[in-house]
């Protein structure tokens, strides 16, 4: 098969662990026999400082027309004081989102048994921990009208939702629970807010046509409890923007493998694949950055864009050997030698 | 001296904590020559079974005109699996707040030695943890206007802040932080909200006020995560409603001591005190309830509400001693004999 990618480094150390999975998937291609072009495009902070706008016209067109869109991380520590500032680079990821209608943010959350040591947690709290968010990604409160009246002194945000996108998320919700241990979490604060109560309504509407799974609702913050305390008692939570965007970073410290967790971001058209982790500027340019997290959402894009399972196994087989033979970059130390970041990316392409 | 206190007992454990919060008062009120008089009032699902209202406006009447609240648990399962009923617990709550103008909930969370083991998180991560969140109370979007339109299809909160809100609140946060060790953090989500700008704004303006107190603005979701990984390094913590809602829940499992942890509601006119745990209604009537949270409510209500430090030293000092020589419910069993709620009270009591 033929495919084209678009390549969105962006900022910070995007670059150098977007290489590395560019390597790993050309070994992929080349084993599988298929062919995949590369569209490189400007985001973030590189693209302010190119063209004055984090997410341009280009680069929204490079990604429309490709047939996924990989993604390394954005921001820059100069954007970071001044959140009213008029550009940043969040509202190109912002924008980004909204004009690819990327609506379904994946953030799996799973151990691997040698990082066990790594979690803040102990070890029989995330023993077996493998949980998968999906947080609605295109609405809510971020999208809402927002401004100030009264001269400045009051300011407002405005959190909306309709039934449609409710339920757009939430079919996803239950087909990814049908592909697992059937059971699916809705988690909202129902008992405050009204868009909670019609998500609540909506997806309690739509157990009928899921038989098999089993849906729970929680509030918010007895999940955000409940993650920290038993972890592995969750398989598929699906929930709204600003929910999503809290419990998915909490739950991301919890297995230990924060490094290592790839996600995907979801839209009628097009995907968007990218490493949880952000642009970590004190490291760009050391060569020192894990670039697991990118190659194994590399390995997410095979599986869920393409649909090429095999494809996808046989990087996260690779990682996994790396693991064992510890083959990876200092913030994995184990007490034995480390590798630079394509030292790693370059052993993982050539045992593909 | 002599104090009116509005006694609301409310659902499940509720009673049961709240006599024991009331014998160790009498204790310390007999040993320091002070006169209480209890005035007890119906909240919560007792008050629906009893007038049809969750806040009724005799309890307003009692509370407005005490010199402060004691307040057990609210909640009844009847009332759990519908969000959308017309007349529910947590109305009475959030009235109860609004109308009493509480509007600082301060949350500590500290660990006691004894119970580090019980915590989900390692040892070695929150030995020392000693922090206290400031969550706004009155407003956000728990207040704004909310509702539906298109015929049911769309739902919408606005979320909805005051520069005057916001120092009210901030100012506590100071305040606290000049108490401790003059260190701040703002939580907010200012690279998506128009209200946490303002937030940050106005944080920001009282920096000079207060040039001794150290200040940093972080982002809830690195919040959620960083509260994880090293609780120990916050101090005092500022924040709107709803995040204050999610963290201060999260915050409190990861001490290990969260059965303990008493908390006040603070108005310009009055306050109010009660145990972060909830009624419990599974324990309800079987004297296994641990009264210790109230009983340190309690001590907040004689050192804030009162301005006794001694008189609240005395209940933590008789709450050390019982936890050290195992004086100590069911949940805090360590292998040794346990107690009943009653019993633990009579002991703290007997020993102020
Ligand atoms: C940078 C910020 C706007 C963004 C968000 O809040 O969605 C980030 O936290 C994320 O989760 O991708
Ligand atoms: C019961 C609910 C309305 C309430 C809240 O969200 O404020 C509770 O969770 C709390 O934190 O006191």
């Amino acid at each position: 098969m033929k495919f084209n990618i678009a390549l969105l480094a962006g900022d910070g150390i995007g670059p150098e662990v977007i290489d590395q999975a560019v390597k790993v998937s050309d070994a992929v291609a080349k084993k599988f026999g298929h062919e995949i072009t590369w569209k490189p495009a400007l985001t973030g902070a590189a693209a302010i400082d190119a063209v004055g706008e984090p997410y341009p016209d280009e680069t929204h067109d490079v990604c429309a027309t490709s047939d996924a869109v990989l993604f390394g991380a954005i921001g820059h520590p100069k954007y970071d004081n001044d959140p009213s500032a008029p550009v940043r680079p969040e509202q190109g990821l912002l924008k980004m989102r909204k004009k690819l209608g990327l609506f379904a943010n994946v953030r799996p959350t799973f151990t691997f048994s040698s990082l066990l040591d790594k979690s803040p947690l102990k070890k029989e709290r995330i023993e077996g921990t493998d949980l998968v968010f999906l947080r609605e990604l295109t609405g809510g409160i971020y999208f809402g009208e927002k401004g100030r009246r009264d001269d400045g002194e009051t300011a407002y945000d405005n959190c909306v939702y309709t039934r449609a996108e409710i339920q757009r998320l939430a079919k996803k919700g239950f087909e990814l629970a049908m592909t697992r241990s059937k059971k699916l979490c809705c988690v909202d604060k129902a008992n405050v807010l009204e868009t909670s109560r019609l998500w609540r309504e909506t997806v309690q509407a739509m157990e009928k046509d899921y038989p098999e799974v089993e849906v729970s609702y929680e509030f918010v913050d007895a999940v955000a409890m409940r993650l920290v305390q038993w972890p592995n008692e969750y398989d598929v939570l699906i929930t709204e923007n600003l929910f999503g965007d809290i419990l998915t970073d909490e739950a991301s410290v919890i297995s230990g493998s924060m490094g290592l967790m790839p996600s995907a971001s979801m839209g009628a058209d097009i995907a968007l694949f990218e490493p949880i982790h952000g642009s970590y500027p004190q490291a760009t340019g050391l060569n020192i950055a894990n670039p697991m997290a990118t190659v194994l959402s590399a390995a997410m894009m095979f599986e869920t864009a393409f649909n090429l399972p095999e494809e996808g196994k046989a990087i996260r087989n690779v990682v996994n050997k790396a693991l064992a033979e510890g083959i990876v970059t200092e913030d994995l130390a184990n007490g034995g030698k480390t590798y630079g970041t394509k030292e790693v990316g370059d052993w993982l392409a050539a045992n593909i």
